[in-house]
């Protein structure tokens, strides 16, 4: 089966979502990364669980919800224009250093995003990393108001692109998103940035801190579906997988 | 309005979660506090992702995916009967200490358990605490095939007790469960075991190990929606709580 688009997560997969440590730590030092993490989770669970309620809301409301949230917990002060402020942080996230390179390298297919950011957010990140050009096409979940791993954020692609799931590779390090886009029928390759092997020794040696709590939590592949078909370890394999297949 | 039934959230309300690390720490010495956190964090996302898929499984088979889970991101092995051996250990919680006073003392109101858990779990559950008898009416999500907050598993307390939502009071102590719970029309009784004040010292003064990680994560008011309507400190704090209300 040819494939015809390639189609990319954005937070965690094409950007990463650790790099607004820095603003959380300028903004509150030696919390920045205990921030990052709880932020990070908490930003996905509430765009699962608003889906669970029916109570739709963007992912900028969201990610400020869980910024709201993870100040709150940690006992932290801020006022709207600080929270705004680090919120934007997510707008400007960088990009794993390999993304450029893998994105002009994708052998003449089309390439898109799908993501849950909301068209703001999602044109404030491409732009920032000067990424127009090369992803031209960026799909957000917004259109279909149901968040990843909800089938009807999946089914954009093909009411977007034209292209059906069969002929789409869809490219995640997230492991709720190698689920959902596996269930939906994409072909599926997984970022897996950290050796299964690396991280379990990570756990073993210990002190478990809130960084590789989030690993363990949201890195691996999930135990709720069919496993990815391809695992490369970086973006940069991204090109050598496509080009060395008979689908190619 | 007069509160006719009072509806208690099973996991982490009436029973502790944290009480499976005795027999996680027996199975895997030095990795039961780890194990515990991480097993109780994806068992709740499974839930949640499952319930986004439409691929509805029941908690038993959440629970032991989620241990599978766990131990395979602490690269861990256990065979399927030590896998059992351990996922059994949620269908033997230990009640809170105060639980089986806190049902008797309901005041001739009916009492019903609406739980996650699968019919069987949690009829092991109440009969391991020897709650039967305080508790005779035991609703389990299994039956709407909807996990909470998805307001199809809230509706099940009318469909089965007759009690419409407005004379209702749900207690319970997780943060999704007082969101949706409130967004459906129930009065809602959250247990605040640790002051938000020593969560936030906690939190401050660091290093943030998994336990820790896991109550900032999972044991706060959720920023998604409406708070709770009473906020109490232990299910001992129940009884005068209804008695000392002009809805009494």
């Amino acid at each position: 089966m040819a494939i015809e688009a390639v189609v990319f997560d954005a937070y965690g997969t094409l950007f990463d979502v650790q790099s607004v440590a820095t603003l959380t730590e300028e903004a509150f030092p030696g919390q920045g990364g205990l921030i990052t993490q709880i932020w990070r989770m908490k930003q996905l669970e509430y765009s699962w669980l608003r889906s669970m309620m029916g109570e739709y809301e963007d992912f900028w409301s969201v990610t400020r919800a869980a910024l709201g949230y993870t100040l709150g917990a940690l006992g932290l002060a801020a006022d709207a224009v600080l929270l705004e402020r680090i919120a934007h942080s997510y707008n400007t996230l960088s990009p794993y250093p390999d993304a450029g390179a893998c994105l002009a390298a994708l052998g003449g297919r089309r390439a898109a995003i799908l993501s849950n950011g909301s068209p703001a957010m999602l044109a404030a990140l491409v732009a920032h990393a000067g990424f127009a050009d090369l992803i031209p096409e960026v799909l957000s979940i917004d259109a279909a108001r149901a968040y990843k791993p909800d089938p009807r954020a999946y089914a954009l692609v093909e009411a977007r692109l034209g292209v059906p799931p069969a002929r789409v590779l869809f490219v995640t390090s997230n492991g709720f998103d190698v689920a959902g886009a596996k269930r939906f029928g994409f072909t599926v390759a997984r970022i897996e940035r950290q050796a299964p092997a690396a991280l379990a020794a990570e756990l073993a040696a210990g002190p478990v801190g809130p960084a590789t709590m989030y690993r363990a939590l949201r890195t691996r592949v999930e135990a709720i579906g069919a496993p990815p078909d391809f695992t490369i370890a970086a973006l940069a394999e991204l090109p050598s997988l496509l080009s060395g297949r008979e689908w190619a």
